[in-house]
């Protein structure tokens, strides 16, 4: 790609080198600035639960040295020569892709995380075969096309989580027709998606429920998230007083789990929308669809355009994530806690903040 | 109900007694015309394949003495004091229901058949405990609010179908957004509902494809029903060159079935719609629905409303249904052939032109 006749440059950061997924430092080279490219200092970058099974090749599908890392935040160092969206010295995030084909109906639609030859960026390969690397490392280089414009006024550090996890409950709420006040949705599992889910619908002024199997996280759901309702999953009785009651239902939940129970929260034309890449099948029974209009679908992070319309609504609502900010010395103990799930609600890694000793 | 103070009527049909689903003579009382009901001499009734399951007791659901048969045409004898839309020597039609509770967010919103307190036009009671009987009989007494019209000109056998199999099609295709020309649809199973669907998504101007288990409809398909293409599903390399190519798929297929592979002809955004009462659960991985956005819904019949639009629109269209017409004596073995799928592609029983034989 690179425009600029001079030699590649190097940068390095934490990668996994094998399926312990154990990070450790590793020095690469990037593509230079090529015409439509930004090349970016990074300041942060969130830790997402499919970061977990990259790096230990639970999907068979690794391959190392990965750096991973896709909730990026970082500085502007240089932009190539059909850059205009961005200058020096900007603050610019980057999300889970970093290539589609622009050709093909999702491309054209604006919905390119749809695209089929989209490329992820890390443990992906370019065109020209070059493999993709993450953000937690020093810098990147990534063609304009999929760098996102941060509104002045939000800090950085909160917006890390937003580039993947705020997208992607805010995508098929918007996408769905579900940004009206007034609607009653509920938020299955409360992770890092599902804490963004209830901050986003909260934000939408609707009612929200968030569901899980255990009443561990009540008390911070109600009071510190604001929700409005909490429901044990097993709890049979509130099962079925809540039954009917929904307009939509985020599911976060990233294991195997039966359907009905949440199908039958929803009201006529209840919308059960899966946010959790799960490899054994789902099941259900056609009548608990076809007897209420109901709508079992599923959603794949958000277009490069939805983020930038996301980023705006978290200012004007003034809204925050809920994050622990770590360093990079910290980020293997970080990945064994969020397997815990022993986190509220995301990871940001600190990498500006941090040393990579190599 | 009955505002006449005189002797309840009765009438006569064609009843399941137990489980064999043997159809023999049946005496039963009839309400008198209330002030919202109209009394209907019966014309013609269609056969749907739900039927056979009701008379059978494959749901584990029935009552006996049974008289199937919601796919009523029938001309209008006598009308309650509170009845205009409808007049004496009219030709109406009554479908899968005759009743609901006014005043759920379904039935505020027409559509009624969605309403928790639905009233089937037969195997249920009423309020005041009497049970509800089907078409195969001499007459019926149907609240107006469940009488459709019917648009002058139409050919009053051809509506019996539509009553059912017609609006069951015709209803989701409008209810997500998919009437407009040039989609691609595909009509997977290729019985009574699925030949309706052929007519109607080629009416609306779209490329249909059928989709069975088999070749042996490919003839009819694409001859005598206008189908666009036929793909026998267990052909691998026509499905993959198929792949990502369809708007909607419409699937008739009344027992359990793999849904992979049909999820995998969809496009980004892709409905598909299940039409088939299916106790066995179904199965799918959410990167299936997830990564192309895909909906798994499903319907359940139309509403009064769509009802009469869906006439209106078969009206303006000219289209026919593909109807096999046989009498009240004839019945039990059109319920033996609907069995075995020998019928293209609906029974209708000319009621009026029966004698039924106490």
């Amino acid at each position: 790609m690179g425009s600029l006749e001079v030699a590649e440059r190097t940068t390095v950061g934490l990668a996994a080198k094998d399926p312990s997924g154990i990070l450790t430092p590793y020095k690469y080279t990037l593509r230079n600035t090529g015409p439509d490219d930004v090349y970016i200092k990074i300041h942060y970058c969130g830790i997402c639960h499919s970061d977990l099974h990259q790096i230990k090749n639970d999907l068979g599908m690794s391959n190392y040295p990965m750096v991973p890392g896709h909730e990026v935040v970082g500085e502007v160092l240089e932009v190539g020569s059909n850059v205009s969206k961005f200058s020096v010295g900007e603050i610019v995030g980057v999300g889970l892709l970093v290539g589609c084909c622009k050709s093909c109906r999702a491309c054209d639609s604006d919905i390119e995380q749809y695209c089929n030859k989209k490329i992820w960026s890390y443990n992906d390969v370019y065109a020209d075969g070059k493999v993709t690397q993450g953000g937690f490392a020093e810098t990147t280089v990534v063609e304009q096309k999929f760098v996102v414009k941060i509104p002045e006024g939000l800090e950085p550090v909160q917006v890390a989580p937003l580039l993947c996890a705020g997208v992607t409950v805010y995508s098929p709420l918007a996408h769905f027709g579900l940004k009206q006040s007034g609607l009653r949705g509920g938020i299955l599992g409360l992770g890092g998606v599902g804490h963004m889910g209830v901050k986003v619908a909260k934000a939408f002024g609707h009612h929200v429920t968030v569901i899980s199997s255990s009443d561990k996280k009540k008390k911070e759901a109600l009071e510190d998230l604001g929700a409005d309702n909490y429901l044990v999953s097993s709890d049979t009785v509130g099962m079925q007083e809540a039954a009917d009651s929904l307009d939509y239902i985020i599911d976060t939940v990233p294991v195997g789990h039966p359907l009905e129970p949440y199908l039958a929260l929803l009201k006529t034309d209840g919308k059960l929308i899966l946010m959790g890449v799960i490899n054994t099948p789902l099941q259900f029974v056609t009548p608990m669809v076809m007897l209420g209009r109901k709508t079992i679908t599923g959603s794949f992070v958000g277009s490069v355009k939805e983020t930038e319309e996301m980023l705006e609504f978290w200012k004007e609502k003034g809204l925050t994530s809920m994050i622990e900010i770590v360093t990079m010395d910290y980020i293997n103990k970080a990945f064994e806690r969020l397997e815990k799930n022993d986190v509220r609600y995301r990871f940001v890694v600190d990498v500006k903040g941090s040393k990579i000793e190599e």
